[in-house]
């Protein structure tokens, strides 16, 4: 295992600030940053059965170089984990190793594990200490920073949680060359994300780059670094999710609803996805709004296709509910405050904004165009704006 | 109902600082109070069918009149409601009531409902507004203010939970008289313990009126007020207990360990009487320990035997397990901090600190002269001091 010099991204959260390291070789050196950062305590591992297969000796390898023998928790994988009765297993395991508040849960997966061990870290004895490494491309952009944690409900996703800020975050990138392509194709996404809300040269530098990105060069750790560093720069400014913060749903409402709409099944559309097909939808609405150019809408879509990502509707396997029922999944949506459609929009390539307030009218017009199974032509172009909310300078 | 003005203490939390009111008739208003502070939002009320039969009715109509009609939750009554399925029950229930993040979440109960729907007003959403309307003596000193809430776990009592303060109290002390008089007396032991903490001219003041504070005059507000400010000022220096906070424990480690040898049956006892054991024994192992004066002892327990409290181990109906099994529960208690024993300790009324590295010997000793069942006498003072953390002055 090589151990280059990792990235280091600071998450600037005062007193709960923390280091998020990204590289290679990572595993082998976990027990080193853990006790140079929490000397002394103990810890249980909470993982799921594929990343214990492939990656759990390697770890404890790490670990035990500092003494930390931790208790391992292995749950089943897939997004069913994240429910109550999983919670319940992992809070009962870790208190069952008679761990104290000062001791370490870690999370070692993917999303759905660093939201599920998290969610149990923050709850037992009123908060434990709590450090991530992520498994998957996408929790090492996305779920490892930010403090969010949870589970779901039967009535929704995400809908029951903390917030519960890590202590350190572990990204290494050799990890991620035994993920499936799909999957981080699918974490890719949520990487240009960044690119697209704020920060248009690292979009423009991922569409010269991404090959080396796939490929697992140093650009790699760089482009996640950058992701890491945008996220936090908006998580640092809105913690507990009053404003700003909303910017990181650029493409997730249009995605939600796509993902409602195939029963979140995994198979016809992942997560990362139906992100996807929502960012190139974003784009394309905006464009239809007059805010932004259509040369950016196509210039998104252009580089999704180019990665193989899909990015329009008819991507999708399969048929779709009608234009009127994907509206209804929008709406039901936990992003919708007090009955208004609230959407990321944006002026151009990394120009997002939250956008109040938008017409449900409008949404469905733009629906029944971008729909594969109801192609109709629109007699105008509408000229009502929804209120807009600048997104602040940096 | 009469309506008098309520006394209002403030928890002085920065940005989530907020009011307890005190007084009687206090249901009528609720509505009123929580709009001037909540304006426009929606409520579940979260209680148990105890208090439902006997307030439910006059809660809701003090809602009505501003317009507040809320979902309602009844659960069983008891501490085994504190489970992870009731609370999954309560989460649910709010979502079903399609209750948003900026709605609120009423506890209307005792503690176990305080800690139960505080514990999910906490999760649901990451964080919705609460309101707390404490029905017992003992959750209006007690469980209402300090933030802290949770549930059970099969490895001990309140192992699993959150910080998470209320945006308001509503204590009205006339629902007090419908509680059964064992009850009323065993939250009165919390109340008194805030005198023996660090105030001792209140402990003298509940010398001389305590039968007026069970008879319900204004001196029952102004018992309960004077307890609120108490625990607030303690909190307000350490709300996520690191330090000082442990103060608030007096009584407490003998009490749990009283309460575990009974099962927590709560026929034999109840958490407030063993809390009133405990803080008579912690006065008494301190004189014992040469740190108090023994006539401090002896005014603690003449006065909870005076108000009609159990204040030795011999008013525990039935047989007690060995001195010997009583330490290994008090060394299972969650307070021991990596396998050193911490009790809190006093230099007389009023004066409680915090003594860390207390030994087991000592604790077994004073434990076996304690037991109605091991009368033993020992041969001479011990003259070793546990080292102590001197509490700050105020």
């Amino acid at each position: 295992m090589s151990a280059d010099q990792p990235v280091t991204v600071e998450v600037g959260l005062g007193d709960r600030a923390y280091d998020i390291l990204i590289g290679s070789g990572l595993l082998s050196r976990a027990g080193t940053e853990i006790s140079r950062r929490l000397p002394g305590t103990r810890a249980a591992v909470i993982t799921d059965a594929n990343v214990a297969a492939a990656h759990l000796d390697a770890l404890k390898d790490g670990l035990e170089k500092s003494d930390i023998q931790p208790a391992v928790i292995t749950l089943p994988p897939g997004e069913k984990t994240k429910s109550f009765a999983h919670l319940e297993e992992v809070v009962d395991g870790v208190l069952a190793a008679r761990l104290e508040r000062g001791d370490i849960v870690i999370a070692f997966g993917g999303g759905v594990i660093g939201d599920l061990a998290g969610f149990a870290a923050g709850i037992v004895r009123r908060g434990m200490n709590f450090v991530q490494i992520p498994t998957s491309l996408l929790a090492q952009v996305d779920s490892s920073v930010g403090g969010k944690t949870g589970i779901n409900s039967a009535r929704g996703k995400n809908l029951v949680g903390v917030f519960h800020q890590p202590k350190l975050v572990l990204a290494d990138t050799e990890v991620l060359d035994t993920l499936p392509i799909r999957e981080f194709r699918a974490g890719y996404a949520e990487l240009a994300k960044y690119g697209l809300i704020d920060r248009p040269a690292f979009f423009a530098w991922l569409e010269e780059n991404w090959a080396r990105v796939f490929a697992g060069g140093p650009e790699r750790a760089q482009a996640i670094a950058e992701a890491c560093r945008a996220k936090a720069d908006v998580v640092a400014r809105d913690e507990f999710e009053t404003g700003d913060r909303a910017l990181l749903n650029l493409g997730h409402t249009f995605g939600h609803a796509l993902e409602a709409a195939t029963q979140y099944g995994g198979t016809r559309l992942v997560h990362g996805e139906g992100v996807a097909i929502g960012m190139a939808l974003a784009h394309r609405f905006s464009s239809r709004l007059n805010l932004a150019s259509p040369d950016d809408a196509a210039r998104v879509e252009a580089h999704l296709r180019a990665v193989g990502l899909p990015w329009r509707m008819a991507d999708i396997p399969g048929d779709l509910p009608d234009a009127e029922a994907l509206l209804s999944f929008i709406a039901q949506d936990k992003k919708v405050s007090r009955g208004a459609l609230t959407f990321i929009l944006t002026r151009g390539i990394g120009q997002a904004f939250i956008a109040k307030d938008v017409p449900a009218s409008e949404v469905l017009s733009f629906l029944k165009e971008s729909h594969p199974g109801e192609q109709e032509s629109r007699p105008g172009q509408q000229k009502s704006r929804p209120s807009q909310q600048k997104s602040r300078p940096r």
